[in-house]
């Protein structure tokens, strides 16, 4: 037997309310219907972006919706600045540069916030860069860019703040408008609990003032003709309408656990899990700016990389690697989406164990121990007696 | 957010292939398909059975098998000898007073085993028994009978040993036709995995000539005319058709597992479940006659029953609390069917943080550790370097 246990920061797991909803019979998408649908999940997705903006929903993966960002504020030649700390800081730059961008990568070591002084610094020697692009949460290095300190350099110049808030939307408090974001992106398959295959993105009004002069082609991600599409309730192309009703129904769910209680539980998940991780001496990939989407934690001495492999194939229990220079060398823990404080249990059981099963000295239950001390604080209150 | 975890003595939990099994579209009963997928659930439930004879499939809780059991092999006035240790030896009791029987009782101080010697005893004092009706595993009080002693003693005289394989048939090695049982029984929703809704039980040959004269009045229960339609495949009444598909797709995980891993996973959960109450300073129900199925333990002084009310709807974690006598003063956690290592983890996490929320002081991770300990013995093997 081998239950499975999905424990990687995307996708993660589903809850049944949401499966249940895609499992409907699929309805046709040019029909009152749908519509109906549709608008209440844009409604629900502006307060999850907390913007009055349109939040466009798009068949794609997260990097479709990098991508329209990109195109559609652009023009070729066009100078922007890219915060690069992992694979998706490089994957802007790969995205710039396709378009025939100007591109000024700041590199931060992998595990390190970008300090907000080499933005100011890249913006006064390039002070006609167009696109500041940035992630929220660098899932390939577990580490959190300080978004507000950024946008606070951008809001009141011509530059735009563009945000891959992949990890992060959903998960921790990010509030386009009050931060004064320009483009806010999210995919489908992280903190919003559904499979792959929907993007989701709001731009400011000055973004959309952009749009109107980019000259970057484009034609899928066309965003014009898609605003044009969503503020009729219908999309452009043919929309994953299943996808669209499980984002009704996760949205649902989201709600009623009220969002400060959800950034409050991916916070609470991942100081439990880095308790446990200092608890077992294990050394943290970001341990000055750890997300709350997920914790790195560097394999001890002699524990090779195949460990996550193990863990999946042979435990059950799937973990993602490192990618790049920390391939073989890390664990990355996800807890964001539908995870609550005994998946953080179920994952640092599978760690303290196979640990022990590739030959290292384990104390088993210390580091379950000092997550649980952490995870106390979530527990509900006893009933009066 | 409140995720829900299943770990009661069942309903137990009903693995994604069997949902999905159960998912079908309807098919009709009195068709060649249906019949195909009937006649391959009746061989692999003599493979669980351990037995050649036909395994019959009701469409009733377990009780409706117990009562067939006890309606089909004896006449109004015969005597039968119940062990009772529980609320389910009781049932035996009910069940046969309902129906006319002459019943002596074997009461047994709850969480303690029958002594083989006093069923000896009992039917050297009335020779005429015809039944005598135990339980393999008794869920209220977690304990164990020795079914195989009590074999010995009925196999080679005219009394029939019915045994209520219910939380025992796929937990434990019970080989029917082995051991000499005449009738043992299971149902569903236990070790089967499945949701409530069927029962099955078998009759040894004797049995079955013991059917052939006895007058106790049954007609849906009527296993003579069931047979008949069993041995075509096919059942005297409707079937419950969508279970019989889920059975079919349990079995196969079942068999995939292979039996005697599926008998040595729940003896090592039950091994850890016990030496986390141990690691806590909390006595065990039945500790000398634990069941691999259900694990039994004292809530320590000062925490009241309601512990288990708020693990259910407050924290997500269903446990079994106590009847009876037992009300109110234990919390069995059930570790049977679709149940694994970290479902037991999950299990003592929410036991050691729902005891700390009710005042009591708990090494947080010291029954989790205790658990892993043993829990390793079931890590797969590493990859040679």
């Amino acid at each position: 037997m081998l239950k499975k246990y999905l424990l990687a920061p995307g996708p993660t797991p589903v809850p049944p309310e949401v499966l249940l909803a895609m499992a409907q019979p699929i309805i046709h998408h040019r029909t009152p219907q749908f519509e109906a649908v549709f608008a209440e999940v844009q409604a629900g997705l502006q307060r999850l972006f907390q913007t009055r903006e349109d939040v466009l929903i798009l068949a794609s993966s997260g990097t479709g919706a990098m991508e329209a960002a990109v195109t559609n504020t652009t023009s070729p030649g066009d100078h922007v600045i890219v915060v690069n700390g992992g694979k998706f800081g490089e994957r802007w730059t790969k995205i710039a540069t396709a378009y025939g961008l100007a591109v000024t990568e700041l590199k931060v070591e992998w595990g390190r916030a970008v300090e907000p002084d080499a933005v100011a610094r890249a913006l006064r020697e390039h002070p006609e860069t167009r696109l500041v692009l940035m992630q929220a949460s660098e899932t390939s290095t577990t580490a959190l860019h300080p978004v507000e300190a950024v946008a606070r350099l951008t809001r009141d110049r011509e530059t735009l703040l563009v945000v891959d808030g992949i990890t992060a939307v959903g998960v921790l408090d990010l509030p386009m408008d009050a931060l004064g974001i320009d483009v806010l992106i999210t995919g489908s398959q992280k903190a919003l609990m559904l499979p792959p295959g929907l993007a989701f993105l709001a731009l400011s009004e000055r973004a959309w003032r952009a749009v109107a002069n980019a000259k970057t082609p484009r034609f899928y991600f066309d965003l014009t003709r898609e605003r044009e599409n969503q503020q009729k309730h219908t999309t452009a192309w043919t929309p994953a309408i299943s996808l669209v009703s499980g984002t009704h129904a996760a949205l649902q769910l989201i709600f009623a656990e009220e969002l400060a209680n959800v950034f409050a539980r991916h916070a609470r998940l991942a100081r439990a899990t880095r308790a446990a991780a200092q608890a077992l001496g294990l050394r943290l990939v970001a341990p000055e700016c750890a997300s709350p989407a997920t914790t790195g934690i560097y394999l001890p001495d002699g524990v090779p990389g195949k460990i996550v492999g193990y863990l999946r194939d042979r435990v059950g229990v799937t973990f993602a690697g490192g990618q790049d220079q920390l391939k073989g060398k890390i664990v990355r823990i996800a807890h964001l989406g539908y995870i609550d404080a005994f998946d953080v249990v179920t994952a640092i059981a599978a760690l303290e164990m196979a640990l022990a099963a590739f030959g290292q000295r384990v104390a088993f239950g210390a580091g379950i121990g000092a997550a649980e001390a952490v995870l106390m604080e979530g527990m509900p209150p006893v009933p009066a007696a």
